[in-house]
């Protein structure tokens, strides 16, 4: 009998901390070895893959992905099913995702919410997946389902708004959903952009006819982000510091204020995406359709703000890089026009385009190609501290043997590739664009391995796994920095010490 | 004929930066000499005030006076009539007050309002007096008259609410009247604090049972200014930098994000008030009725942050020393009780005791007692920049002779007085309580002269001078720091700079 | 008889707080009456000025002047004796300097090098002068005549520096400085750059053959200031806060932390030049020669940072604008060549280029042309708060009757002279250049009047007074601030509070 | 054959980012393999260790300690031989040190210094080992040698001071070493107090006759510390960035001016130590000769700034928590008296109480013990980041197969060992006391392997291992956070840039 299923040899192995030359063995979906480099390639396996030279990390953990949403923009819904987004993250190294299960405001149910999103996913992914709640209804039916969510239901966080009319909660809602989620070990995710700002911002570009798609750049101004920023931190420091995560960070000051309560000792957590990486305002100028393609929110910023962005990754004070995939096909599939645009806005109008862009695929080579942070700190922006935060951890996220899945990527040699041209031909989404179409690459996965299982094989098939591989996770509470060991030490909110 | 009407000798004069003997001559309501001290003794003149040792000041200016205004807190009105508050001034030594005409958020106009104010204060008032418009309703017809109110009525402020069902403007609301107050050079003041958490904190605290008035500090979290002070800075930098001031500042975060913004270059202004510099957190948790005395917001705060705010009053952080003079009476005029306690709320209920104290007639008193700040800066904060600030100056805020309006306080000689206790019963507001009740001071306005008559005579009389005296003041656009002149430089706000 | 020596009727007076339309009465070296515009025009005066339109203020007060001190580059001395340089200071509207008393390293005592600075001054300066002591040995016996210094030669006020091999004190000694000066309640200036750091840089740069002038500016990079200023603060501190102001400051980093630790509450204070204001890094990178004239330490620096100390100026930073004048001739007066220059260094050696440039004359009309800041302000920074500072008020930096020295400086009305080219040909000292060659004016003193008498008519005879008119001021301790009481109310240094 | 020298079983490890129960196996020094938990349980190994319920760290690395240093405070050296110093490591779960090679200011090559350290330990150790020169005469030979440090001595870092007459260096010396140190990629350790300041304080207390050792924490005010290291970091970055490593900081305002420099991302690490996070100035304060015993420098500060120190730990200002190891012995070794007390000083006189502790045996152990932060940081602050940092890793700091040296810690189960009480008794160093004498205790090294070997056997005869098994460590150059990496990108220096 094998004595594995799987050995993956002369690879060099990086986790959050460690790189190094190291053989991995596999069984029963499980890693169930380390050992000194080559010392497995002569073990008795179902399946033995040479990685000489390349690199072999844990699979990649996106905890921000929009799949199957309703749009807030008009009629249909984000472009990705579970099946088109799970392929599409598969194919580029990604093998957990957390999605959001939305409730929409006319909705009083969080259960409900999730119920219907387990619908939407069930045998239908290619990756292990779980849920985050978007919550834009805290009525007290939807608070007092938390404790379920948590305990039960294997949801350990969701997400809040404080923009756009029909998700945007008011301050004294937040408190109330901090409050609750504190009190159950949630973690609250939080879309910081001032919605009042952007709705007075818009409808002044919108006077003056500036609808081009840059104006979008405009309306998202910077002070929103980092005014938002400020009070999402401010509510999180009265209800006794209640853990937040400041979601897709996008500019210096935002940056800034979070690092201040980090270095305050504050359980503020913050996430930034490749978009904020690699593009910037220019490319949301560009001429005709091209700057539509380049729309999300917060918008991509100045050349300036991009670096600071980077250093923030590197000094930590982003625990995370992801990708916020929140795609729109632009031509419609009935009639085949573009959504955008229209004999009124021949250019578009920017209110109009759906707020989002795909990044699913793209994010670990994007940001594996770019070679500006160590290797480790990669792993575990892309993964380790993604399974921590989210209570997924050490499940995913790390290579221990008998207690993480085996969920790997196997990347080539340095070099290898020579240059890869990425073009939207060759990705996995539903999608008919990438905003980064033409960049060049240095690397992409050549194998996805999901708990032990090749679901990616670029040189032998490209996605050759399974959609009904994919299992839901039920997570735990998160373990990054032991947040909630340390808000059970302070006790509970206490209104007489305000 | 004679040559002055009043002649003030012997007396030592202030300025905002100037300390020294000189006689002061007036003629026809105005200051018409400044001489070397006792040069003007043997002048000819109706009237000649020996002020040997004691301090000859520029008339108070206070621009933080509520009278007469519709409580928010249930029926009546604040306590003080024009009558009664501008008496309660001129016998504290101020000589001009700008009140709030109060636009209903039911009213459309604004112009309205201010006809409306009028009529409370013709021919009724100690003092002369101006007008701040006070907004809780922009909406497009009230924003078309903000040219009006500046260029013919004579009214270069309004205030606005971050809080406060009845006035609360959203962002986009407060960016509306920004916009149009800084194209009319409209000067914002703005009630900082976040309404939303203010909510929610009332609803814990009812909830939690914790009705005592000292719960209304915790109601009004230190963090609750901060933030709204945070967030109003970076509407007014939204706006191309439009000037503003934020009112009552009562705490350490609020000064020092303010002091930031000035370290930058930023018009914004602050104003503290007495309750900060002279009563703390302790006062609101005083046994039985007593707290409630005590109840204003934003609170009075903790020891700490009475010595940072003192800080800020001496290094420039705050340009004005107003009084915030909003007394609602205890006692219920008709039947006698307490109108904050009832027999299910035995020590009251903090929410339903009208916010607001009585400060008009103590605040130069208080001030001028403590010692704390150079005379010079005493004179700048409670009268120079307030004339300066609400285009006033030079008639009102300084001594300039042929210029500026004959408005002067004579003090005694430092020690004259021995300490004087403070108790209502001195003072000449329509209240029932000053929350300074049992205070020592050390010195107290003599004579208050308003254009050259004698209004206040301490040890002649008391309040000597008539009620019609006092003139509505058409103010001009601000002229603190030539903040117009910058903004005139700047342009106008454009949004393609966003 | 005449009942006043002169009177100026029809200006506009400007102070630090007033800008009014008012008649000036003088009488027996004292300003003796302001009143209405035009009032006095027909008053019994020997003298009558017509300053129709123009403007009228205090008389400059420049207390950082360098004259007649023996060069740290060389033999020679800096380049105006008293009388050369007093000239100067008139002809700019300056009527009043004070100049530094240098203590030569092998010097034990700082009477003595106040002694001979007497000499040099006595009858022979055109304007009020006093002194600071420069102190660059101070050792037992130069500690020990500090009180002295302040309580009988009217010297409250003294210099150190934190850098030139000459003059530089360690940490130490500045602590000894510091700890003596606050028991005698003088205040100490400090030249805040970094020595050993200075020293370093030049090596640097002459090992690397870089000799040209604009590598002056390199070898006194920014950090250099900033370090030393925080240094100096740090050291200000540990002494129980004693007040020191940081002289010429010229760079962004500086002036932030001073700032910073006036909202704390620390009394430091600090001083800009009109070089910092008016030139920049590319002056001293200009060709051939021009570069060399613009030498001075710290160095003129970046566009940006110009900006920035216009910033410190108008936002409260800086308490002064000094003119740091301390030149050197570049001809040289036996040869007739330029000294800076030889064969070996044809573009001349920035070690070996005397720091400093010529600015007595230019500072007043330099700022008042600019127009960058209220006139209130020009006054305050370049008059009164000298004058406070420097234990000079009341008697100089104001218009008070019957308490100030009729020290004033008629300017012409605005625009009444249309543009005016500064070229070294119209200047009064005795030196080769100015560094503001070729800048046009908006306006420059018309009369300079001390204490009565006029010492420069421009229309009239240029500087028409007498070079034995100026006399020694004794000087109290500093007002400003009401520094010293902080000082006493916070008791002695106290090394149990470590 | 035996497939394993050493297995052990059942524990729980705990790497820089992971927390598993696994299996570790040990083959001819290195680890060889990590599976399931008691996956190896069975296999032929020479030695099993069951580990059952008990933690697994990587042997700790302590890269601040002194051993057998001649003593700036008169005769002898500090206590420590190599032999005791590693012995007490060993006993306290450390399996690496970096000693420190001192160059005297009398000597003008390091590599003399090298090579006479080397003569102490070779030999003489029980851990593995490495030196940092210690450089005290920068002159141009030493500066010279530096290349052949680095490349074939295997010495990649150093330390300087800015204080202490015998050790330290001017601001322009401390530039000429980061320069040369830049060049050859040395780490520069700066010890970051002010010398002169210091000197001056000591005078100042000894004057006013406050001998006691609590003044030792008076004459290091915190700010010698917070103005030391904004210097060193202003250096650094004056010469384009260089690394430098901020050494035992103990106080909050350094922290936070090292945290707002990495914040900019600038290449500055800190270390702290367990006397910041374990003693306070009222340790300092005990009576009689019990605060002598606490005198080290910085000194322990106050419990706030404990606090805060703390903090810096968790949130990743400080990448190291060292011992700084660096005893003397109370009782003289001949005469058997209290060497730091003599007839005229009692209670001892602080400036001649030599500074330093001892903690290279206890530093684990506390810090295991206090259960302050994550088991992950734990290990990245006491083991993993040193080894990066000083350029040792992977060998040692981590647990990779193949790769990593046996160098192990295993601890008892929590809770084992109920409260063991530290006393001096129970420690391997040749001092005669320990500062945490009294100390409650959870937890102590149960065994410390080192290459494979068990050295250290709490339950088994103690130290067991052998003083000439610990070898000498050549490092590479530092790769914590890639820093050379990033220091290669920028360049060299160029004045130019300045």
């Amino acid at each position: 009998m094998d004595e594995f299923d799987l050995v993956i040899t002369n690879g060099v192995c990086v986790t959050a901390t460690d790189v190094a030359p190291l053989d991995v063995a596999v069984k029963d979906e499980k890693i169930v070895r380390l050992a000194p480099s080559g010392s497995l390639k002569a073990s008795r396996t179902k399946r033995l893959i040479d990685a000489e030279g390349g690199f072999v990390t844990p699979g990649g953990v996106d905890c921000h992905v929009h799949l199957q949403e309703p749009s807030m923009f008009g009629k249909g819904s984000s472009a990705d099913t579970y099946e088109t987004g799970t392929r599409s993250a598969i194919a580029g190294g990604t093998t957990t995702v957390v999605a959001f299960a939305p409730q929409q405001k006319s909705l009083d149910s969080v259960l409900t919410a999730l119920a219907n999103t387990h619908e939407l996913a069930r045998d239908n992914s290619y990756c292990d997946y779980g849920f985050h709640l978007l919550v834009a209804n805290p009525c007290a039916r939807a608070l007092s389902e938390f404790q379920q969510l948590a305990s039960t239901e294997g949801v350990t966080s969701l997400k809040i708004y404080m923009t756009y009319e029909a998700l945007q909660l008011r301050d004294n809602e937040i408190l109330s959903v901090l409050l609750e989620a504190r009190r159950n070990s949630i973690l609250t995710m939080i879309h910081a952009e001032n919605g009042d700002v952007l709705a007075w911002l818009t409808e002044q570009l919108e006077a003056a006819k500036l609808f081009a798609p840059k104006y979008h750049g405009h309306s998202h101004a910077p002070i929103l982000e980092s005014e938002a920023t400020n009070r999402a931190i401010a509510l999180s420091s009265l209800v006794a510091d209640t853990p937040i995560l400041l979601v897709h960070v996008s500019e210096p000051a935002a940056a800034l204020r979070i690092r201040a309560a980090q270095t305050a000792g504050q359980p503020i957590f913050a996430e930034t995406c490749p978009q904020y990486l690699f593009l910037t305002r220019d490319d949301l100028d560009q001429p005709g359709f091209e700057g539509a393609k380049c729309v999300c929110a917060p918008p991509p910023r100045d050349a300036e703000d991009q670096k600071a962005i980077w250093r923030g990754l590197r000094n930590g004070t982003f625990a995370l890089l992801s990708s916020d995939h929140c795609p729109f096909r632009f031509d419609d599939a009935e009639t085949g026009k573009k959504t955008c645009l229209s004999e009124e806005y021949p250019v578009g109008r920017f209110r109009h385009i759906p707020n989002g862009i795909p990044g699913i695929e793209t994010r670990l080579p994007l940001a594996f190609s770019a070679r500006k942070m160590e290797m480790t700190k990669f792993v575990e922006v892309t993964s380790t501290n993604a399974a921590k935060l989210y209570g997924l951890y050490p499940r995913k996220g790390s290579l221990i043997p008998g207690v993480s899945d085996a969920d790997l990527v196997v990347w080539y040699p340095d070099g290898a590739l020579g240059d890869i041209t990425l073009t939207n031909d060759i990705l996995h989404h539903d999608v008919d664009y990438t905003p980064y179409e033409g960049r060049k690459l240095q690397n992409w996965p050549r194998f996805t391995i999901l708990r032990g299982r090749v679901m990616w094989d670029r040189d032998g098939g490209g996605v050759v796994g399974d959609k009904s591989y994919g299992e839901f996770l039920k997570r735990q509470k998160s373990t990054l920095n032991a947040i909630w060991d340390t808000v059970q030490e302070e006790g509970p909110f206490d209104l007489e010490k305000l």
